[in-house]
């Protein structure tokens, strides 16, 4: 570019930054609320705290929709085609655009109307649960459908009623990439969960025995430290639904929740949020204040907290080192029992109703059951009428197992009930595929990555994770983000290699069944 | 009003609430972040919490001092002369008024650099006390002094300098007004503390033994409670320096600081943070979501402070009803201790450079020291070079002790650093003037409120602050509120008649003296 033009290039460029580092800000300021509401808040603080976020998300919302930004974002695009595509800027003004854009299509009436349902449709959810009875909440969910599919409008070139939906957490997905995964994830995943039901189960009841609070939050914060969340710039802290959030660049929190009786239930919700907290506290500080300092899709985000509970805390090298420590901390309950019970108690399989309780290896028929459900809901396919008889009877075909009542049904999970219908659950299953292709190069690139980790080491992993994911930000989109890590499109091998290998050896199962 | 007026008036007032309301609910989400910076954000989170609050304070100055809220406010204004002066709506539209017309006289950019330099000026201060060394600050204090004059400016119907920076924490209050009854307190307090200097100290040795945490904040909290603090309401927290803030209505927050080698301190800070917090807690839910949703200035809410922490706490009846509790919770340190052994101790008397570690008696003049020199730098009567030469002769003067070095002097507190000279002191004194007056009138209306404190009860009394000052926030200023509850102006009688008996009686002087 001739340097006139880059004058006025810096200049746009300069004032965009500006406009979108307050709305940066102020959206940081909305996640010191979240955070409070579900750490430390009085439940009587609950109304005020509605107001205030409601006020700021509106302020949010006209400063992220105003028509000065508007204007400088089409300035700035005009530059695109003389810019390097994945440099930091280009990716900025592809990435605030595209946020631009999707908040402008929906209009200020229809996020009020909406916000307003999905907070009389909560406490019906509240309600049904408590009577353990669906019809309760039924009307609510069909005028989520409803509003749902009214979204889905504001985006008319959308191929699916439900890819708006999708593209709201995992930009650049659709029906039209997911169905075909997911069909061969599922027609992967059946043989070996019927496989593995024929097999003995190996004894876990020692997890179950009594492991002191202070304690286990001790070992997991230790962990945490140990693959690299930084305590520095973040903390941990108690809460009912474990999450983690980004306060600021530097001040990226976790948090978890202990049960006395069960020691892998606070220990896997550590290391789980510990991987997210670390991806966020990845991200180049260049980003900082930037729309790109944040993960890139739900379906990435997930994949590092996976990666971190499962391909790693859940794997026999990470044990041999940690098992001593553990057993330490833990001698009444664990002092007999040898780190190879141990690693084949953590990893038993066994249908179950509740995704949350899940394994490895059914977990993601649950999120693939939600997922079709709510695709044929959204199609009008599925009836809000028959839906819980369409739940058991997948359960029943997937799992073998049928919830006794809609608590252990339909009414399980929360996200129909307090948000759109559609979009929520494709990322959990998105993340785990991605975690084991994810760790598979990190492999290729490392191979010492299992040897460092039997030492209780992760700065090859963590660094490979840094370089390839974390830095990024939101700059790529997931497809960009995955062939740029692995040299691959996302496919269902590597995650459906990781369960055979291990699981074979595990269940004494046929190789490569 | 006829009814067509009567309609018009409504609807102007619906509309004054609703914007008051969204900027009430912008400053209450401030204040969960000013509440986290000083609890538990990590240190490393300031730099993105200072751009958050800037974000945050920037978009309800705006919302604060736009056209429309002044144009609904005038056209409101227009049915006060119709109105009840002492009712809700009147005194919204007259407190809404002044707030906005505070707000609209500081131009923007002076903001911009008043909040830039007290940012440096603090730094600044922190330099000066790592070196004990007032001269590293001292030119910041001269820039912070003209700022000060600059902002004085921007109200020229002032009789003072000082004046709208007092009227800035204490709505109605001046020097002409302060300077009379700071006068007659000064005259009153000098031969007291001389008195008390001449007699025997009482044995306060075993407050410095070793009390375990977790026991004092226990003991504080259960005593807050007893007072009429409500934990289902708010919440208490550990912070550097203690605090109390409202984050809602139903979500008053106190913090408390504790040291082990000091049983007083962490009692005296709960109890004293408490009564803020009922305060707060005490003001009507029919004022909730606007701006007379909070205390009415710095002096009213000291009072309160105050009244529980010195009135109510360092009294004999109230020890006579919790020093067997305390003895029962700290049975190492306090078993050979009577009652009145104790009550002794945390009531004695003696001077110390240190403003915070003063007891009742020496304190005010710690205040008034501090309020004379501001109103002397502020007039240019005193230069900043001159300033700690003539804190330590006034408090030669006052005390008859003289500051070692800058630490112990002119550098202790930080409100001349951080913020305006001029305003920040006045109220901790008018409080402890209130608190006298205030508790002489509610003991007049109960005079059984003595008693009830033996008993560990608190009904009558907190019902009387309830009634005469919690609920009605800032409707009415400081001499209406002392007029109202009180039946009399603010004078400093009650206070020095309070101080004169008690401490005749602790040091056997000659009554009335």
């Amino acid at each position: 570019m001739e340097s006139r033009t880059l004058g006025i290039m810096d200049a746009i460029l300069r004032q965009l930054r500006d406009i979108l580092s307050e709305i940066n800000a102020l959206e940081g300021a909305s996640h010191v609320l979240t955070w409070d509401q579900f750490t430390y808040m009085p439940t009587s603080g609950a109304s005020a705290r509605g107001r205030q976020a409601s006020a700021l998300k509106r302020v949010i919302h006209e400063k992220s929709t105003s028509a000065d930004l508007g204007k400088l974002l089409d300035a700035a695009a005009n530059f695109l085609p003389q810019m390097d595509p994945d440099s930091d800027d280009a990716s900025l003004i592809r990435v605030a655009r595209r946020d631009f854009e999707r908040a402008s299509r929906v209009p200020d009436d229809f996020v009020e109307r909406f916000s307003s349902h999905t907070s009389v449709s909560y406490m019906a959810w509240a309600e049904a649960r408590a009577a353990d009875d669906f019809s309760v909440v039924a009307p609510f969910l069909q005028r989520s459908i409803d509003l749902s599919r009214e979204y889905s409008g504001f985006f008319p070139g959308a191929a699916h009623v439900a890819d708006p939906l999708i593209e709201h957490s995992d930009p650049g997905m659709s029906v039209a990439t997911i169905g075909p995964l997911f069909g061969e994830l599922h027609r992967g995943l059946l043989p070996i969960v019927r496989d593995i039901a024929a097999r003995s189960q190996p004894e876990d009841g020692f997890l179950y025995h009594h492991y002191p609070k202070k304690r286990q939050i001790d070992f997991g914060a230790m962990v945490a430290r140990r693959f690299g969340y930084d305590f520095e710039r973040g903390r941990q802290d108690m809460a009912l639904h474990p999450f983690s959030i980004t306060l600021g660049v530097d001040d990226v929190r976790i948090t978890t929740r202990v049960k006395e009786d069960d020691l892998w239930e606070g220990l896997s919700s550590t290391l789980h949020e510990a991987g997210h907290g670390m991806y966020e506290q990845g991200i180049d500080v260049m980003l900082d204040g930037t729309p790109l300092a944040s993960g890139a899709s739900s379906g990435v985000h997930e994949s590092q907290s996976r990666l971190w509970e499962n391909l790693v805390a859940r794997s026999l090298p990470f044990w041999e080192c940690f098992f001593p420590l553990l057993q330490k901390q833990f001698p009444e309950s664990l002092q007999g029992v040898s780190v190879d019970a141990f690693y084949r108690a953590i990893n038993r399989v066994e249908p179950t109703f509740i995704r949350t309780d899940s394994d490895e290896v059914t977990y993601n028929l649950h999120v693939m059951l939600r997922f079709d459900l709510e695709v044929q809901l959204l199609e009008g396919k599925l009836s809000v009428h028959d839906l819980p008889e369409a739940w058991n009877e997948r359960m029943h075909q997937d799992l073998g197992v049928c919830p006794e009542s809609p608590n252990y049904g339909v009414l399980q999970d929360v996200h129909w009930y307090c948000d759109h219908v559609g979009g929520a659950f494709q990322g959990y299953t998105l993340g785990n595929l991605m975690s084991a292709q994810f760790f598979a190069a990190a492999l290729r690139d490392h191979p010492e990555i299992s040897a460092e980790m039997a030492l209780g080491r992760f700065n090859l992993l963590h660094g490979w994770l840094t370089r390839k994911i974390y830095r990024h930000g939101r700059k790529f989109s997931d497809d960009k983000l995955v062939l740029r890590a692995t040299g691959q499109p996302l496919t269902v091998t590597p995650f459906l290699d990781y369960l055979k290998n291990k699981y074979s050896a595990l269940y004494g199962l046929a190789a490569n069944a």
